[in-house]
């Protein structure tokens, strides 16, 4: 193998491939990526058995071939590089990497020991725009559980049917759900990885290019993510996913409306004494005209008042003010509605001016 | 005490007299910042009896009088209060903090148990330029001991003498000294715990007054440092600073001058390899008009070649690339000359445009 390439496009391919590489594994060739120059084209992959990622860069090809060379190492390395020509060649297990007056020398590992990419056929395929599945992520990926011991909760839910695609987040303590209009005729339901999904939102946020479509192709165990000449390949989690409808209380006896930053500052300040306390809680006292946040701890007290509109009964509720002001980060519009039963059923967050997000959370019981 | 004072004020002050304040003491009440109203003015101090740092801000003083108050829940909740007008008063040893419709109450404790700061008065007494300052600080600071076995040597010397300042650190590897013209007659000879140092440079940074004057007064066992209105107070490393002026080499035998940049870059490529190696250690060969910079590991090996003037001998010589890189990162110059006297003996840096600055390090024993 015997390429030439620019480093900055070197660099910018390698840095995404190695979000795949995992530092951590029991087969040294992991550590590795994946370089296979042919036809004017270097491609980058990296492969930690769970998440593939696979980028494409215009080089030139001396002679085409391949080799594996360490992800960390390889990236410290081109990062440092000047922005100049990189010449890259392997012959008798040496990498030699040139660039100016750098000479590097690395061991290449045996590109045949590399774990194939899984192949993602394109029978089951749907497109999205870009923007549109960032926010959808966005509203719901940290709802996603880290609790290894219920694998299926460590993914969202993907879901299209009826031309309506949602993605749907639980960790047990709360759900979120954002829901949009897609043009597929397609069914889908699937988990996928929070890991793939962050991936994904970070190569949207990193690309400039013009198109903004985003390709997902689907098999029963992976699931397939078009970005430019990117491809990020999950692997699904497999099990039954909670029954979310049922989640929902059938009806409320408390409706808010409120201001969504002055609720989140107010949620915000008031979390710092509540992390001073024992339970980490805050109060909601839901009165005709005014919400009032309060939390107590042995070092001090807080209130914060906001006006709201309220229709139904005054009520008081417990919660933890992380699962409050995480969801209120995530939604845009100006205002927000509450929904509340009791003090010992969930609460529903949404947007006060659309339909397509629902967040719910569970009260905490609090001291008298 | 009652006061009204401006949010923004308030929590730039507390920013700044929160560094003096230990979160790892056995006297809760160096926890907290002392708050002193009186005459238009709000006093913030913070002491962990190493260092004192005293900020004031004008405000409104409805009663004057003084509270110590948590220095961490403090700070956190005047920067997450709205930017707006914020409501202190302090009675029955409770602390109220009203802003638009957020009411904090916290525990206050008596000022009088906090340790007043030193008074260094100003018997011994000068300035000096606050930009140039902050670029002798930066320029010796890094060469400091982080060694607590040698308490001296975590601090820098700081001598004035025949209108001459210098700053010097030392760290058993290596020697910084930075020299300037003042026109002071006072003779000083001090070593000023590094933390304190660190904080006068953050704090000429962050000032946006136009007076680039910097006040420094000395006792014997203090000094204080005043930029606008905040007062840094240190303790002075008491011991005998090395006698540095023995260790420069009399003579060399190899002097080269070479692109600040280029070697820089060179020596940080070429740390990529030595950390992965037993001795994380790079080699230069001097010859009569290149640089080789290189280093070798199980994983592979570098060669940097830089183009030189040479004077005096060719020479091969083993360095820790920190060591190296580090000096090169704060020295503005295009060029910096290297002396060499032999494989085994220091190597001289300086800038190649003036003789304000010099770097000396101790080589490596390189291996066969």
């Amino acid at each position: 193998m015997k390429i030439v390439c620019k480093q900055k496009d070197l660099a910018g391919a390698t840095n995404i491939v190695q979000k795949a590489v995992s530092s951590r594994t029991t087969l040294p060739i992991l550590e590795g990526i994946l370089l296979e120059a042919s036809n004017g084209t270097l491609k980058l992959t990296g492969n930690d058995l769970s998440i593939g990622i696979e980028k494409k860069i215009d080089i030139e090809v001396i002679e085409p071939g391949s080799v594996v060379i360490s992800s960390r190492l390889f990236g410290e390395i081109i990062r440092k590089l000047p922005s100049s020509t990189v010449e890259i060649s392997y012959e008798g297990n040496k990498v030699k990497i040139n660039c100016e007056h750098s000479k590097f020398v690395l061991t290449g590992q045996d590109p045949l020991e590399f774990p194939e990419l899984p192949d993602v056929s394109n029978d089951n395929t749907f497109d999205i725009d870009r923007e549109l599945f960032k926010t959808m992520i966005k509203q719901t990926i940290f709802a996603t559980s880290q609790d290894e011991n219920r694998p299926i909760l460590t993914g969202s839910l993907i879901e299209l049917a009826d031309k309506t695609l949602s993605i749907v987040s639980i960790d047990g303590y709360r759900l979120a759900l954002r829901s949009a209009a897609v043009e597929s005729e397609n069914n889908v339901k699937v988990v996928v990885p929070s890991k793939a999904l962050s991936e994904v939102n970070k190569i949207i946020s990193s690309s400039d290019s013009d198109d903004n479509k985003l390709v997902i192709s689907l098999t029963d165990k992976h699931i397939l993510f078009e970005i430019d000449d990117v491809k990020v390949v999950s692997r699904l989690l497999e099990g039954e996913f909670i029954k979310y409808s049922q989640m929902f209380p059938k009806e409320f006896k408390t409706k808010v409306e409120i201001d969504t930053n002055e609720f989140l500052n107010g949620v915000e300040r008031a979390s710092l004494l509540a992390k001073e306390g024992r339970n980490n809680s805050i109060k909601f006292i839901v009165g005709s005209d005014t919400l009032e946040i309060t939390s107590n701890a042995e070092i001090g007290s807080v209130n914060e008042s906001i006006d709201i509109d309220m229709d139904g009964n005054e009520l008081e509720i417990g919660f933890n003010p992380r699962y409050i002001f995480e969801a209120l980060k995530v939604i845009d519009s100006e205002k927000v509605t509450l929904e509340f039963l009791s003090s010992v059923s969930p609460c529903i967050i949404r947007p006060a001016d659309n339909d397509n997000y629902t967040y719910l959370t569970v009260p905490v019981r609090m001291a008298n």
